[in-house]
């Protein structure tokens, strides 16, 4: 069976590199001196094995690192265990990129949505998306279904809570759920309602979410455990479409020298777990990262990768509604483009305001065809 | 009610320390221009408020911002929201310190064993507790049993899973279980096995340990989400004692500029979602934390908090034997010495190193009285 090949950064001296190299096949499976791992048995089937070793410059190397699928037991915390775990609590080691063989990602459904199923559901072809968050929190669930409302009028495909909309006591899951799939009801916009709560809540709040008429969720992998993603994906016979929020992601891309690429962590493991849409700050924004990191996010999203249905990059992060023709022109038009705060300010008519990015959102998907 | 006092450093220049103090408050809240907050129901109700704002040198200010408790609807995932989630995707914004007042707290369980429960499941009064781990993977159950009971033979107070144990074809989580259950059934050992697997199977788990004999679990907050512990913590009315492991803990704490301090991580939210004991790599070991923040991890974990129990440090990290009467000077008696490898490799008498790990720490803290 095919072997995981995990790409570290390492920085380290030529003469401790491959020592290195070596130290996280160890320290990611076995835990213990390679002395007490010689055997064919530990050897072969279980020790991670170093595939080849460059250096990159700048004193740092990049090692392949090949893990067998059976530590990994076939499940995602066990993975993350394995891929960076430990070696998170070193220096200098980051895991820059993941290739995951078919018959691996065979075992996990991935989005069941993807790309194809989200078009269906709102009806959108030829163009991005168009995407809207409803904010601020210390709204009432009536004045965020008003906003829902405008916003869909105005030509918003999707609406999502904003991520930090919780069970609050000044607006409850429930009532915004109601309110907001009512506003709805009688439009072709989705609703995502954040169903991010403790623990026990997640599979009832998706659950409410579903009866209620929204079209899935959206919630944050690396708050809840990557893991919920895909079991609430799976959940019921009507599989919510699921939108994956990015908070505290930044904390594992800060530096370049450690932590998890954007492109691993919000691309290829987020798609892995079954999230349909993942939200990621695109450059120029508010946000920093750099236009080579948004590019490799919406590549692992999006490209081909045997056993795995794409899912759609949601460029988001402070964008003004007058950079979407630049972003139509990047990320071209399987992407959702996300719009937050700015539908607010560029002028009081919030329908207005989304009129005015759905007809620059068309016109740049019309003059590139 | 009192507000959370959340301490950021910020790297940023005079001029601008203030503003980015400013938006962090708006950032982690309502995330819209503040233009749009001006109410009282939003600047005094929802948005966070910049109580101080030092500079501490090295071009850092030292910001500490408030947060109304209701923001955080009482609840973890919502409080990393609110901490950590949206600035984690920013630059040069670290979260350092964390104050929870006693009326947060008090909604939150916490630590259910404790120290003293601990201390009075192990038997164990007046020195530090003894920890190994079952390891390596691959190893079959009857072999780990095996090395469990020699382990308890020593004198080992806990035996713990290694992390990376997961429910593997080649060693199961249920055969491994009851195969250590057995072995050390006539011993006072107290055994935790790893629980840590896919999001639904996690409370089977802990209702299959305890039923079996083991007096709680090991798991991994970062990788099942911190809340998860919280939930496992008040699962049965056995409550199982629990051991967090800090995988992928190192990603938030990797550089002084950003992320989340281990104190805060591996502490205080640890604590509050109700680990009894926590991992951490001291310093010294093959991990690169330093001695100044291990103390502040142990001090997170036991200091006296209103409304919150204390846990245990454990600590850990490719330890050397030798080093336990150093260990025992810095932490105190109230600390778990989890000794990993060096326990299988120092000789090959497992018991006997277990017997010297067990003499050393006796000896240590006889020569304290």
């Amino acid at each position: 069976v095919d072997r995981i090949l995990a790409t570290y950064r390492l920085r380290a001296s030529r003469d401790r590199a491959r020592a290195e190299a070596e130290d996280v096949c160890i320290e990611q499976t076995v835990e213990v001196h390679r002395s007490l791992v010689s055997e064919p048995r530990f050897e072969d089937r279980i020790l991670g094995r170093v595939e080849s070793l460059v250096e990159i410059g700048g004193g740092v190397h990049e090692a392949v690192i090949s893990y067998p699928q059976r530590v990994t037991a076939w499940q995602i915390p066990q993975l993350m265990h394995v891929l960076y775990g430990n070696v998170s609590l070193k220096r200098h080691v980051r895991l820059e990129a993941l290739e995951l063989p078919r018959s691996f990602t065979a075992r996990f459904p991935g989005p069941s949505h993807s790309i194809r199923g989200v078009r269906a559901a709102a009806g959108v072809h030829g163009r991005p998306l168009l995407a809207a968050a409803l904010k601020p929190m210390g709204l009432s669930s009536g004045e965020l279904a008003d906003l829902a409302r405008r916003l869909a009028e105005g030509g918003i495909d999707i609406v999502k809570d904003d991520h930090g909309l919780a069970d609050h006591e000044f607006c409850t899951f429930e009532d915004r759920l109601h309110a907001v799939c009512e506003a709805l009801s009688s439009t072709p916009t989705l609703y995502l309602p954040s169903i991010t709560d403790r623990f026990d809540l997640l599979s009832e709040r998706v659950d409410r979410a579903l009866s209620a008429g929204a079209a899935g969720l959206l919630t944050s992998p690396l708050v809840t455990g990557l893991d919920a993603v895909r079991f609430l994906a799976g959940r019921r016979s009507e599989r919510p479409m699921i939108m994956a929020h990015p908070a505290l992601a930044g904390a594992f891309f800060s530096t370049p020298d450690h932590g998890i690429s954007p492109a691993v962590l919000l691309g290829t493991l987020m798609r892995l777990a079954g999230a349909d849409m993942v939200i990621f700050p695109t450059h120029g924004g508010r946000f920093p990262l750099g236009p080579e990191d948004c590019r490799a996010v919406a590549g692992a999203l999006r490209r081909p990768l045997p056993g795995l249905a794409p899912a759609l990059p949601v460029v988001a992060g402070g964008v003004d509604v007058e950079r979407v023709p630049e972003l139509g022109a990047e990320y071209g038009e399987d992407a959702v483009v996300l719009i937050g705060s700015r539908l607010y300010t560029q002028s009081p008519d919030v329908t207005a305001n989304a009129r005015r990015f759905a007809s620059l959102v068309r016109a740049a998907a019309g003059s590139r065809d």
